[in-house]
């Protein structure tokens, strides 16, 4: 498929308050993160690169112990294994973040 | 870098109407385009894989033949190699996308 309407795709409860609508690619994932205000990121790594962006809403971010208010406007790149974590701080946050190699693991979820 | 505020990001005029801002990984490009009401995006492809989504404005895009208007909410992926094309309809449009394998030939223009 190639043009997709965000909010007609199935999302997957990751966690409390956290949601995720997947776009699959063959050398990317996009992944659509609805949140919670207060939805916790746990600090993880994983080998692959995440590129991301604020659509709507507030995030606490903190990437190799960087930690940023990210937003409208803001991006991040995340290297391949590079530790990360975070806090939604808005209700009706939206990010949306690519990853590369593909994120098998959410993609079947 | 982490940490990117997009605006700060310093532009390349691609074309009349067309400008990017572009955030460099290993893997993955990512590419901000601002655009101008009747923009045109000539129809090409390229090797790389590209997903993307609408931060603002609209869009007329066509997919390996199949054409869509797309706004906030909006996302496609184009495969490797497929051909596509299109055409701003708004000022002040605001286009995200990311590439896969990175577009050296963006990053260094």
């Amino acid at each position: 498929m190639s043009f997709y309407d965000v909010s007609e795709i199935e999302p997957k409860e990751l966690a409390e308050g956290v949601k995720i609508r997947v776009i699959p690619g063959e050398q990317m994932t996009m992944v659509v993160f609805s949140l919670k205000n207060g939805a916790p990121i746990p600090e993880h790594s994983h080998p692959h690169e995440q590129m991301g962006t604020v659509m709507a809403g507030k995030v606490k971010m903190i990437i190799d112990g960087k930690e940023q208010i990210v937003q409208s406007g803001s991006a991040w790149h995340i290297p391949s294994n590079v530790v990360h974590s975070g806090e939604c701080l808005e209700d009706d946050t939206v990010v949306l973040e690519v990853f590369s190699p593909p994120r098998e693991d959410l993609v079947k979820k």
